[in-house]
């Protein structure tokens, strides 16, 4: 007996990857496509899709896809995702939520950074985040989830068990990531038309982008200590993968293979997260659920490298990953 | 005495390009560049120019770039081209104009292409068509030459003698023309944007591309015989470039050296033209003015393979080759 | 109670791709993976397997092979193939044989391309090509399938239901093809170093590549009609995917419907292979076993178009496919 | 009157491009090009040389180098640099060394971060080290210049002004670099294969890069204060560029308008430094000899970035830089 899922804003390329993952799911059904602009056959966006999946795109209202579906994956921008959740959940439906509407604590923060007021503010700081290898016991059986960003992932993956452990200080940390060009979505804009970001890297949002508040929250709450990052994230030319280069202090006399030990213990049975001796490539997690991780310690600081594919480990893996913990089936089916 | 240059439409790649390689040219000083939308500096719109050229983008009239300008380097649009260069060499300023309109030698053809009525037909046909290779004597101190399409370009090059010299039959030439993204201008658009045409290749216009009627006419006109090509161009993930295959019969019977022999000889004493033995790729002409072919004959087919800078000999540098024709400098200077 | 499998020469990108299609498959048990040189555990050579496939590589002997495996995927060069697939079958395992050895019907055929006398002649012609859209029938139970080359697949897909049905003439059949450089393989060579082949696109091979015989025998067998193909394969500055663009003489007055409803009815049960209006690109069946095909007349030509992964339909994915007919699980299983 | 130039290890990246910069030199003649392998014209190894430049390979000695040439640009790998070059100034030639050999001040630094002894140790701290903007007076005229390495030169330019001004400290600056794959050489290497390097990022040699010294190096003479920097490279998928990324902090209540002033007074009269408001890609840099800088200050953190295309400004722009300060030539010529 198959789960009933919809896709909430679905022309984008978390959507599409996420479908990709539900068709080989085989406990899942997806019975709607939606979209508040489209109408054509979900193919037709998504031409990767012929054959595959035979659904229109539909502007469906809340109350129409918790009558269709048990489970929805809302694909919405931030704000807009906020505004419907409410109703879906009301509707007796459960949510995955990609947008970054509920992975904040703070109503202030959340107007501070993203320059509204929240629509659901009660929410914020129950909904569990949806990193299982942090808050698995959270995300099992829950109704709403917030599914991690993108560059939170690896960061928060690699330095959450560095920090809880207090290897490392929770001062002064600096993480400069890189990223490929899907995770600036699917709208056509200048900085991300091929021959202006071919063949270039830069960085962009230097100290403001969005995921700054997230990543300070959870690294503050799991490791127990104020923590403030800077950040810095860079476009690369690349269609997916995000690679981030941390750079913290250690705590005490720690040495490079007591900072491997403690990360290698603290993922020993995790399913997707593998830390290595070697130093890992974007390539190596690109299509897969997978986290890899290593560190060095060079001249008194210690360095972590993690990386992900941004769509699937970064969005539609994980989100998948969190559906199957909330609904009860094995944690990696489809991934 | 430097000669006082403008560039019409100087928002995009090409515009750019030529930029870069006039700044190099010591007997050119640019005095304008203009622009129909923007008024910034030129460096706000190229970062690449940031100390190099500090001139602010204006709306000038024809007049007032016939006033400022010797020559006048068109970067528009097919039809809005048309539409002001009669009155620029009216003001006695000179033009190498980059658009298609006066490539053609007919106004049926232009509007059946094109679609729309051509606003200065009784140059057409009149006007040089900017290949230096065929047509050096009549670039030689014009008025106005109209600079070859991008894909025409390499495609001409590697027909016309053999054409010409009766080697092959102007009968059932097939083109499969391949070109880096560069080719589709600096507006965004979803076939242009990173994550959609990076990691593929894909076939456009089949059979309906613009420059159909160009290869025909030029093709037609120097080879003697009415010659109708089938073309279809592919988008590369790479920002320059186009290499063309072209198949064509050999007329009687031609070998291969015979046919490396055609073009060896008819391009001996040409500074950017060579003819290769082996197989070039579009690197090896990255940033020149250079157009490299090689031939083969495959089962009775003769298969010739050439390439070009998009940017450079497919516009450009061809636009700067004409200009030096126009004005009496050394062709190769600044290229 | 899964199906034990091996994979002999595993180190490669096609056996890579293969393996992480197997880790899918509900019905079978990877049991070992052999190399002629390395022994360290796969993932070491192949980081993304880290922590989902721990197994060493071993040199063995078909002898052993057939002894712990009951299905040998093949990835071994041509040549060596043939030397040990013998031994293998005669050990009683069946194969699914990547090289091009059982590939082609006629040893002087294959002495003549490949340059050496065929180890195992008496078995050509007699092997299935393991191509299900043309040959199911002999491919379901069968021992030994010949696994198709990656530029035969979209090409004979897209030509083969068009010979047959006498849409289009067997003579003068152009085929330009575009391929990723993963279709090079793993080993570093110059041609494939990443500022060589990067932002460049070359042919190779013109008229002399290997998979022009394998081409001419499937048309000329499935088609009925003797066919010789003129075939320019390029190297595109992409990791996977392979797009052919093919011109073809239509017989008598066959309109572009026409065409396109032979491929459509040809292929209307086949799971993957979808006949689309649009014009297709790589990335629209980038990672998936799917092939799409169009089909256009331009000027009194018929131009296909198709493309594929040359990694999974051409070559990986058309192995668990073939490997599934071969033991009786649904077609799609893992795909 | 032209001066000769002879290029020694002719068959790389660095040396093609240096030659299609010398090309442009009006006061230059390129007289011999030397390998210790190659025997063929350039053009074999360098096709887009085709045409353009018309000499063997030799393999010359020193004295029959330094007989022909006025002028040496050395490419020779590190080690084999110094065993040669103080032949050829004996000889009465002067040089642009490429390599490291003579860009450090210490035989033991040199022995302790390159494995070997340094073949001609009185020459360290001696020879000028080759960046203009900051050591003009001493390359002027100088009979041999160590041309910076590609990673020392934009990080060197972000922080000197800001070291030597005080506005940020010595301590604790970290360096995050990324580097397109030109950078790696051109011979072909797995890391440097195009399906490993493309679509992926990585971090490598972290901690252990050799261009670590020779930043330390400049930063602690040009700044005053002793610098040791935590440096991470990173492979980008791109044939050329490099942008570093730099964290360092403040000394003091200094504000980022006070950082962007003090580098814009510092460069107010470079030639090819421009400092930016905006956040630069290396496209901006892409084929030319700037180097473009900014910075930010982020959560009490000075954050710096700076960008080159390492072929140019990190090699051969610099070189042709640094050669026309010793013979007399306006800085800026060919650049």
């Amino acid at each position: 007996m198959a789960t009933r899922v919809a896709i909430m804003g679905a022309t984008g390329y978390t959507a599409l990857e996420l479908i990709k993952i539900l068709l080989r799911h085989p406990q899942v059904e997806i019975v709607a496509v939606t979209s508040r602009q489209e109408t054509s056959p979900i193919s037709s966006i998504h031409p990767s899709l012929t054959g595959r999946l035979d659904l229109p795109l539909q502007n469906l209202s809340p109350a129409e896809i918790s009558a269709r579906a048990e489970c929805v994956f809302g694909c919405l921008p931030h704000g807009a995702s906020a505004e419907v959740i409410p109703d879906i959940l009301r509707g007796g439906a459960r949510v995955v939520d990609f947008s970054a509407d509920y992975r904040l604590a703070s109503a202030d923060v959340y107007e501070e950074w993203y320059g509204h007021k929240h629509p659901d503010p009660d929410r914020l700081g129950v909904v569990p985040y949806g990193l299982p290898e942090l808050f698995r016991d959270r995300i099992v059986g829950a109704d709403l989830v917030a599914n991690p960003g993108c560059y939170p992932t690896p960061v928060i993956l690699a330095l959450s068990p560095l920090l809880k452990a207090g290897s490392i200080s929770a001062e002064d940390i600096i993480v400069d990531s890189k990223s490929g060009v899907s995770g600036a979505g699917r709208s056509p804009k200048l900085t991300t038309h091929f021959p202006e970001c071919n063949e270039s890297v830069s960085a962009y949002g230097v100290g403001r982008h969005r995921h700054v508040p997230e990543i300070d929250r959870i690294l503050t709450e799991f490791g127990g200590r104020s923590t403030s990052i800077i950040f810095t994230p860079h476009l690369i030319p690349m269609d997916r993968g995000i690679l981030s280069t941390a750079y913290s202090r250690p705590q005490g006399n720690v040495s490079e293979e007591a900072i491997l030990d403690c990360l290698r213990e603290f993922y020993k049975d995790e399913p997707f997260v593998q830390v290595v001796d070697h130093l890992p490539g974007t390539k190596d997690t690109l299509g897969s659920n997978f986290c890899h991780i290593t560190a060095r310690v060079v001249r008194g600081r210690v360095v972590t490298i993690s990386c992900i594919d941004n769509l699937v480990k970064g969005a539609a893996g994980a989100a998948v990953q969190n559906f199957n913990l909330m609904f009860g089936y094995p944690e990696t089916t489809a991934l």
